[in-house]
């Protein structure tokens, strides 16, 4: 396994040199977007390693490279391993492309132990949402909603997504037949944590019970703009001050609820001038929960809270939602599936949330779908230090033998 | 006085529409920066109504405007009077020149009162710095404090002060010139408040018994940029919410200090985006007060608070101190006849700080100085909605001739 684990990571770090940037030389650092020029270089790699497995390889019309593993004897529905292989500009090796290599490892053990199973990798084309501004593309079309309206997104260049999927050589009238038919029987996906929890922990891995929910709102704060020098502090409206007691209110109010994150990372503060009183300040909540109720119980509380501190310094307030998406539960039965597969490989089960959003939470909507974080070093992703162990890449391979096994003998 | 009052003000108006703007149809919004053209119509007019009154008229070479009153059978030293007459951009029509108006009003009440008395009447050239980022180009030339490297000093469009000098037809090798000569007994200023104290008090007019003492500071807390969705609570370091702490903390302290302001009215968030937990922040602090040893020792507290925030949430601290510019007292002396003439007219005698600076703080260098305020409506300044009560300016002339009156007395 120790050889199995450095080949993935070596896998990984050859499709990090597959960038759109040039003549980089810090390796690791790249940019990768949906469909754009490496991406047939990445194709070429996954296609070449698949095939040497046996797979029956094609990319569908979203661009997702999808190989197919039929193992002699196989009956029964098939499993769907993967990942994206898009990338944020100046990414690391692992978000994303680890979950593939990974799928491809699964399918060779697979092989070694002879199991009767088939397995189905997809390497998802698009999951950041950096080309387009709309995120996974990809995994929309394999789960079957993605919406046709899409194909008129325009990248920066002015390229229609329609365009780009053409230029990739596919067909976007198409794009209908990448959803998954009744054959699968769940998908499950590999990715670093992109978070501190595990490392902070000192735990390897974990299985993800739900993708958390998202509350997104945009608040305003309207005082009065004056001067600093020349207007006493009992005849101010001072919208800054009101949205830092805000802020404050925030971090309290996660601090003391179990599970719930509650983020203001954007303000923009009218006229921001050293001497002038702040007249209008707009902040940005970020609120995150596994459970909606909890989700929604504390954006009322924040948004009462908002309305009492600006009535009470004579502030106007108001507030718009940008985003009410529900958490996405993982499915039970694959879950418990990989929790029996982490003990059995000897390491404590750990169970947590995600705080992102992933590949697997739109696959949900089609198919039972179940994901295994990595530990992410530093809690570092989406950087060109985004790192992983190589011992915590071997106990995902353990656990894949374990989970294969695992799942053999229930499906049959 | 009445009527006084209602010339003082159409002269403002009057000055208001000589503006770098053209065809400008909202009248009394205006821009009318350091020695550009409109300067000329400006002084054209003032130097028409000295003439009128008798007085001698020159512009030094500074570009301030000065007129002299000789009263027959005056002894001993002059009064000199005055503000400014540049404006920032989209200014009101009061501020520095109702100062000038009033100069020139209450030389006419010293001529019909017949006193013997001299009095200079400057219309200062620059005291908002805007054309060349440097205050009090002016007063600093008539309190014998230009220095001139200012000369060097560029506007946006590349004309150094030395080459703006000229082209308005004087001589910056002259400027020493400019500083007053021992013959001036003192200065007085009178200038709206441009802040909301008077209007809150009801009170028409104070006597300024200081200018603030002011220090600016920039403050950094560095913490650690993160995913909002995937960090728990704990494991943060949110430069923000470090900030905030510390905006209220600025808040409480300003709120408890005895004629104390302090403000955070600008702050730049690092990577300030709405799924980022800020990794850091800089905050801009501005303290005001008229007793140095207050000021400083809040600045003092405040650097403490924050550093303990910081310690407490695991940041990174810094701060550097951009300005400290000490309190200037008025004179006792000017003030108490100020004070004096304020009663005489009949109205409550209010004494308070100006936070912001004026030319008479610089003119304090050199001569005894003192300043009257009059009432902001609305505490608006530097804005066309910028105005004065017509009620107040009559208060203002009334105040002018016993002041005139008790100088003389004084003075003999």
């Amino acid at each position: 396994m120790k050889e199995r684990a450095q080949r993935a990571i070596a896998e990984c770090l050859r499709i990090a040199s597959m960038t759109e940037e040039r003549g980089t030389e810090e390796p690791g650092r790249i940019t990768r977007c949906f469909l754009t020029p490496p991406v047939h270089q990445v194709h070429a790699l996954l296609r070449e390693h698949m095939s040497r497995l046996g797979m029956t390889v094609h990319t569908d019309a979203a661009g997702n490279l999808r190989g197919l593993w039929n193992s002699p004897g196989a009956r029964g529905k098939r499993l769907v391993l993967g990942s994206h292989i898009d990338t944020v500009p100046n990414a690391g090796a692992y978000d994303g492309v680890l979950g593939v290599a990974l799928a491809i490892e699964w399918v060779e053990l697979a092989q070694e132990l002879r199991l009767p199973l088939r397995i189905e990798v997809i390497a998802f084309s698009e999951e950041e949402g950096v080309r387009f501004g709309v995120p996974f593309i990809g995994s929309r079309a394999v789960a079957g909603c993605f919406d046709p309206a899409l194909l008129a997104l325009k990248d920066a260049s002015g390229t229609t997504l329609d365009q780009a999927i053409r230029a990739f050589g596919l067909d976007p009238a198409r794009i209908g037949e990448a959803a998954l038919d009744a054959g699968a029987l769940g998908f499950v996906e590999v990715h670093i944590e992109q978070g501190p929890v595990l490392e902070a922990e000192d735990l390897p891995l974990a299985a993800v019970t739900a993708i958390a929910g998202q509350s997104r709102l945009t608040l305003e704060f309207q005082g009065h703009a004056n001067h600093s020098g020349t207007t006493p502090m009992h005849l101010r409206r001072d919208a800054l001050a009101g949205a830092a007691e805000f802020v404050a209110s925030v971090e309290a109010l996660a601090r003391r609820t179990e599970g719930l994150v509650a983020t203001v990372g954007k303000i923009d503060v009218e006229p921001n001038a050293g001497n002038v009183i702040a007249g209008a300040v707009r902040a940005h909540l970020d609120v995150r929960h596994a459970d909606d109720a909890v989700r929604r119980s504390a954006v009322e509380a924040l948004l009462c809270e908002a309305q009492t501190i600006a009535n009470r310094r004579g502030l106007a307030f108001r507030h718009t939602c940008q985003m009410d998406q529900p958490a996405v539960p993982m499915d039970e039965r694959l879950t418990a599936l990989l929790a029996d597969a982490i003990e059995a490989a000897g390491l404590p089960v750990r169970r947590m949330t995600s705080g992102a959003g992933h590949d697997a939470m739109v696959m949900a909507r089609r198919v039972p779908a179940a994901m295994l974080f990595l530990r992410s070093p530093g809690g570092i992703s989406h950087h060109s230090d985004e790192s992983v162990l190589k011992e915590d890449v071997e106990s995902a391979l353990h656990i894949g033998e374990k989970f294969l096994q695992r799942l053999v003998a229930e499906v049959g």
